[in-house]
């Protein structure tokens, strides 16, 4: 029994190669989640078989420039000439319908969410050991060595925003990684703050 | 792979006859868990069998209140004529070993606790409905109308305090109460307060 009706905000970021994809798919393939994703809007050409809505929500720069004015986007970012954002309305719905909603991003994008959602829970995915990390990194192509290198040194800035998280957790294993998360969601829907006005009304009943 | 090493202290209450103990039960009999029981101080006489630092430890009034006067308690109560306490350093030192504590007390108690640790984690157990903890104190015992009156009023006096606690938990079921209280101390762990610490060392090992 939930105390508390409306879903959590869950954002999974942490430094790049650390395997945030895989852990976010791990946890859609829990059992007994409520778990949806978000649909980012871009202003990027619709590609052959991408549907509106679906894949992406796809809009016009002049749109996305007017919406990042009226500060409908939970967090934004340019990347090779294209926005990609967020859209709050749609987070927001879903997180009224109960869902609960996660965000995998960058961390830079995980960090603006806190500014428009006061209780999204930030979760930091870490290596059990950054030479992990730099292996994955190195590993991942064939980038010239100049690309890994400043592949490196982001995830090296990466690694110290640690601190502005909610939750570090040590991806050492994806199935582990995971069930921490899930032990994370339950214990934030029991936490009081969430909890404390749902339970009045309960304790009222009589 | 925890990022920290010191245990949690885990301050297990409610309101009277919501079903503490049994859910303290249930946690230590959970697989991989790392829990110790904490023994309490008192100044009533050892009953046959007990064995001092085991059931009690027993101490005389004279040194029970000197202790009071020292701050040694995480908490005490007096309780027809006798005193009950926890002795802050035993609890100190079970929690320097990586121990989890877990204490099963009083509203009052419980309270107590958060002036002397500060990052305990304060846990209230609730029923499903009120209802149902005032059949279970009525069907306790053979005691008189009045007798169950006053526990109402206490446990009424309780359920408002419900705010000052860190989490709230209801106790539907026991494995499931159990199951929640152990979703809430693995989160704890992966709280960025309790385990940044760890993780700066971990990331600057290279």
């Amino acid at each position: 029994m939930k105390l508390n009706e409306r879903g959590l905000l869950v954002v999974l970021s942490g430094p790049s190669g650390v395997g945030k994809g895989t852990v976010r798919k791990a946890l859609f393939n829990m059992p007994e989640q409520n778990f949806v994703y978000s649909v980012s809007m871009t202003t990027r050409a619709k590609r052959p078989g991408e549907i509106d809505g679906v894949d992406y929500y796809f809009v016009s720069r002049e749109e996305f420039e007017k919406r990042i004015r009226e500060g409908k986007f939970l967090e934004y970012a340019e990347f090779v000439g294209n926005y990609y954002g967020t859209p709050l309305d749609k987070v927001e719905e879903q997180l009224q319908d109960g869902k609960e909603v996660i965000l995998e991003i960058e961390v830079e994008g995980a960090l603006q969410v806190r500014n428009k959602v006061k209780d999204a829970v930030l979760i930091f995915l870490v290596p059990p050991k950054k030479e992990a990390l730099y292996t994955r990194l190195r590993s991942r192509g064939t980038e010239s060595e100049e690309v890994i290198k400043e592949r490196i040194q982001k995830a090296n800035r990466e690694f110290k925003l640690a601190y502005k998280y909610d939750y570090i957790v040590v991806n050492d294993e994806v199935v582990n990684a995971a069930d921490r998360i899930m032990a994370i969601i339950r214990a934030e829907h029991a936490k009081t703050e969430r909890s404390i006005h749902k339970y009045m009304k309960l304790i009222d009943e009589d």
